[in-house]
């Protein structure tokens, strides 16, 4: 086993504490209809649909990835962030959790979503669980930190959150909206997607005892990361292919998803090119020929071209961010390998 | 202005300067169509239905005024309290929020609940904005404690929002079992109602620095007075008079809602009773003469008496606790007080 998963499987043991010892000290006990922290089991991959022990997919474990290797990049203890991985992937899932029941989203990496099965009222409490639980693996670096770090973490986290938050309600506003300017859509995303990417490389760094110098240049790693990984999503979300990323090609399209691309396309977009959009967006459905006009459009606006570009540019800056905030080592090869990936990849 | 009213103005205070704190830094701006931290305030009672600011009534704040009670009965200064105050109301309001989507309801405090104005989607946002701002509420007491103490705080607070959920968990499961034990019924409300006045009462006298065993006192004083006020709360869902509660009479046998005296009842019944309560349950709507019906056979079982003799069982027994806990003085007279009001209320 190398380092990195052996970090992870610190952040996994980490993650099973806090909830094991929830349920043990828990009013629950064996009489629910709904066992609680099974479903949290559930949904991190842990219980099968009739909350039996099996091993499955529950997520990639990136942010705390990124967070162990940044803390290992700063000079620190990578164990020594284990808590605070743990936390953050436990935060993650409660977003997740709660999108799944905003979006009406029904399957989620290849298993029906928590909300699904469980129905919507109970979901709600499965995040708000994870959410609390997120905070008490947090709690769990106390004692390897100095108390001025830990309070600077806990405000930082919870502060996060709140960009998460409006990341998503900026997200769903857009759905009633007739257009998003970039600017608002880039808005979205560094809350949505960039602010826990942002906390997760700043925090490794913080639990590293980096100075605030480079402390900040953790963070904004952290940003350009985020930022790129969701602009490589959205492209992948339009010209992503079946084989790769297991959705239809253009699937953003037939759900009218304000991603980049639409958002770049609405706004060059001549007179009659927008009324036709404007227009689809109004029917109950995209038809397959109306996907193809759009493809079409994307490609006559030079929008694939553009969103690449940005890809690419954030991809360059993550990794200059990168090379002067980590000192040369395995830890930086690692992040500069992480990057890569998330900027080329294709699922 | 007496202490009490000081008391809650600071903790007024911290509330709303977390909340303007989050929006100021917040990504929203002035963009979205929804202005989340302008919601918060409309359910906390600082806004109306447009969002102009107003000042109406927003919940009692009973457990931040119990929580500063209680610090200042154990000997501390109460405004050492107030972000701890601050944190309990906005994770009360949290909870509240999310229960309003789960149950339904479309009024609290006779205005509209957040998702009926602004949809379930955006209003599990508010719940989650509302429950991080809660922790930052608490970190604000960082200043004012030992480094060990905050962590204890930050601890059992995140458990006593586990609790919370796990009794919500539970009583959402009540809804759709034909029967529920009394056990599993002090269950549901110790985590539902009763652990975040614990919490409040046992924050309150930890902010004052007390010895352990005092603190333990405190804990099971705002435990018994939790569990006695939602005990009475059922007591008047079933024999509540209009003028009082705003509600109809018997809205708990009309909502079939498994409170306590009903659980009482459907444990005592003979055979041909249950079976009639059962096929009552099963029926879309309760007629006035079943409401009449029901009401006549907790009389029969002397359900009535057993509610009543129930919560002043656990009033007795929270006076006796306080009297232990805390020394004789204007702090201790203004909780007794608070105690005779909640065991003695008719709304």
């Amino acid at each position: 086993m190398n380092d990195e998963q052996q970090g992870l499987q610190q952040v996994e043991q980490y993650m099973r504490a806090v909830i094991e010892r929830a349920e043990s000290s828990g009013i629950l006990g064996e009489r629910p209809t709904l066992p609680l922290y099974r479903v949290l089991a559930y949904h991190l991959g842990w219980a099968d649909e009739r909350l039996h022990p099996v091993r499955v997919e529950g997520g990639k474990r990136i942010r705390p990835l990124l967070c162990l290797l940044c803390c290992q990049a700063a000079g620190g203890d990578p164990a020594a962030a284990a808590p605070v991985g743990a936390a953050i992937e436990l935060l993650h899932n409660f977003t997740l959790i709660h999108d799944d029941i905003q979006d009406r989203s029904r399957t989620r990496r290849h298993r029906p979503t928590v909300w699904a099965l469980w129905g919507e009222a109970q979901a709600i409490n499965a995040g708000d669980a994870m959410f609390a639980l997120s905070q008490l693996a947090l709690l769990e670096a106390a004692d390897r930190l100095p108390s001025d770090s830990l309070t600077l973490l806990l405000k930082a986290f919870n502060e996060t959150t709140l960009r998460i938050v409006e990341g998503q309600v900026l997200d769903l506003s857009f759905e009633e909206r007739p257009s998003v300017s970039v600017t608002e859509y880039l808005a979205m995303i560094r809350g949505k997607t960039a602010a826990l990417t942002t906390f997760a490389a700043w925090a490794g760094a913080l639990v590293a005892g980096t100075d605030l110098d480079r402390l900040e240049r953790f963070r904004r790693f952290g940003e350009a990361l985020g930022l790129g990984f969701q602009i490589q999503d959205d492209y992948l979300g339009i010209w992503g292919r079946r084989e790769e990323t297991g959705k239809e090609p253009a699937d953003d399209i037939r759900r009218r998803k304000k991603s980049l691309p639409i958002v770049l396309l609405l706004e060059a977009a001549s007179r009659p090119d927008r009324e036709f959009l404007d227009a689809l967006w109004s029917r109950p459905e995209v038809s397959d020929q109306a996907v193809a006009q759009v493809l079409g459009l994307l490609e006559r606006y030079g929008v694939r071209e553009r969103v690449r570009a940005e890809v690419e540019r954030l991809h360059r800056e993550a990794q200059a961010l990168l090379e002067e905030a980590a000192s040369p080592g395995p830890a930086r090869d690692a992040l500069a390998a992480l990057l890569d990936r998330l900027a080329t990849r294709s699922v």
